[in-house]
């Protein structure tokens, strides 16, 4: 299992997937902002694994927390909170594991506990949704292997892998559960402009699995398609909206279009935690815009000249009419999503869910 | 005027378009097969610029030929043709140039010239080349900026600009010429993966031009669109078939696709040295792949792993059904492309029409 996160005693470790795939350096976070500046920074990236470090952040924090009375420890607690929301505001399981954190830390409240019941409390959700991650993408991938022809080639933009997840990965999950059933693939991965995701990071962790990997810049992927190079597109998800609107990495609109111009099948590969209801469709998606030095520069070198103006968004929307199947920890969700969407949500234990506040 | 080659006394100058556009140094090459190694290494790039080269090239490495019999001419000449034409194989406009110096020689032999007066004749034919191309450019820039409206945002892949050219630029020249006529444009630049054409070389001569540009990655054309932000695309050419499929830039097919999807105005900007009759169609155009190290690393940094597998090809086909109309020298060309190309392309002085050879 790749290190993307673990928790080590109170510290949380992640992998620098900045530094990938040159260097494999470990960056420990001792304290929440620690780990919020880690999220911002994108020391950890990739909407799985950011709420995944969100609820160990919380919980790492909050255990430092020296408040003795529990209405202290509640402020702090919801300061904390407000820290770790504001790191990044597309990814929405971001705000799905804090308010997962909320609930049981309520719920420790009603029930009367210490703040240190309260802070075991936090340490047992948060590696609930650590591990519960994991499950979700070996549960993807078991079911959306079924979608996977054998001797697949198949092309993923950013990286839904491992990295992006506490393990496994959502669209790198659908291709490891093809191979663990004994399918053959190849794999075409976008390079991902501008942070490199694609080039950096899924093809580092499809390597060391010894998956057939081949990086393209992220424009080679129509003549591709063209030389019918691909059988299948999958990728994951930052934000998908109730209608089936899905915000991922920036390029995944274009890989959409063009998979539907030549009629190649596209999914989505996500765990309902990346499902957010309340927002209606893709255009209520808010789309965080980075810095322009990511786009001007790589390492030392400088790409574009001074005096030229910068567009970063970090992430587009695929409107869900180009979009075949969302893969899911429940199963493969099929248009029209507003209905098939909300029959998933409603039926998973969670926050949403009376019964799973224990 | 931008410095993209020029001639000094026996020397061919070029920017060394490698380096911008962090600086700006200068190639000095005194022989053919230093102009050789200058295509192939992209010192200079852009398909009219080749053929302007391979021209300057031939006549300065002729210049410096010790043969005093033609018939030792001759064969050292073929033999530098050779040279210049196992460069790069994509653009046909090498071909070409080498084509029209190859008449000249032939129309000095038969004129039963000296070797010198051979060489005079071949160093006129380059310059007139060159002289020529920039006519064309400004050509195109003053038929071309009728398609522009006022306020356009025109979008760009790669470079077609003066550095692609021996000055002014085909689809950069568009844009000039709407600028000349008084129109307000935006261009947004795509970065052009690998080599970043768009992001070294198409910002940095219009933000000299003082032409408001905004560089964006290749992935994010597609959300660019969506968002109502692009009113035409302009591009440029390394071969256009009989049938008006275009071979450009890697990346330029997709930008193709996007722009229909969002029913924007698709328009390829060339010189008619560009077109090659005797391609019936895209399938049949030779498409260059490149060394694997122009994805793997950028400058020092290194953005993919060993064990990764590159593909590299530094060209794609756009079929003629995305393309809006191809704006010439001698108009803009509208479908069937199949008639306007051979009507404009049979009017043209050049080594096709007897009369031009003089």
């Amino acid at each position: 299992m790749l290190p993307t996160i673990a928790r080590e005693g109170d510290v949380v470790v992640m992998i620098d997937q900045r530094k990938l795939p040159a260097r494999e350096l470990y960056v420990r976070c001792k304290t929440a902002p620690d780990v919020a500046r880690a999220i911002k920074t994108m020391v950890i990236r990739g909407a799985p694994a950011i709420g995944v470090a969100a609820a160990l952040g919380l919980a790492v924090g909050m255990r430092r927390s020296k408040a003795t009375g529990t209405q202290k420890f509640a402020a702090e607690f919801q300061k904390t909170c407000e820290l770790m929301a504001s790191t990044r505001p597309t990814a929405v399981n971001l705000f799905w594991a804090i308010e997962r954190m909320k609930r049981s830390f309520a719920t420790g409240v009603r029930a009367g506990g210490s703040v240190d019941q309260i802070k075991d409390r936090l340490d047992r959700e948060a590696q609930l949704i650590h591990d519960e991650d994991v499950a979700s993408c070996r549960a993807m991938g078991a079911f959306g292997a079924a979608v996977v022809p054998d001797d697949a080639r198949i092309l993923t933009h950013c990286n839904a892998g491992a990295l992006a997840t506490a393990g496994y990965g959502t669209a790198l999950g659908v291709i490891r559960g093809a191979v663990e059933q004994g399918k053959r693939v190849a794999v075409f991965a976008d390079e991902t402009r501008p942070f490199l995701q694609g080039a950096r990071l899924t093809a580092w962790e499809l390597v060391r699995d010894g998956i057939q990997t081949t990086v393209i810049t992220d424009n080679m992927a129509g003549a591709l398609m063209r030389q019918k190079k691909v059988d299948l597109v999958v990728v994951g998800a930052d934000r998908i909206a109730a209608n089936g609107d899905t915000a991922n990495k920036i390029g995944t609109y274009g890989v959409a279009v063009l998979a539907r111009e030549h009629q190649i099948p596209f999914y989505v590969a996500a765990p309902l935690s990346t499902v957010d209801l309340h927002t209606p469709d893709g255009a209520h998606i808010p789309i965080e815009e980075r810095d322009a030095r990511e786009v001007t520069h790589v390492g030392g070198a400088q790409l574009a000249p001074e005096g030229a103006l910068i567009w970063n968004p970090a992430f587009d929307v695929t409107p869900h009419q180009y979009i075949g199947g969302i893969i899911t920890e429940r199963g493969i969700l099929r248009p029209p999503y507003v209905e098939s969407l909300k029959r998933a949500v409603d039926n998973v234990p969670g926050p949403r869910d009376p019964a799973y506040i224990s």
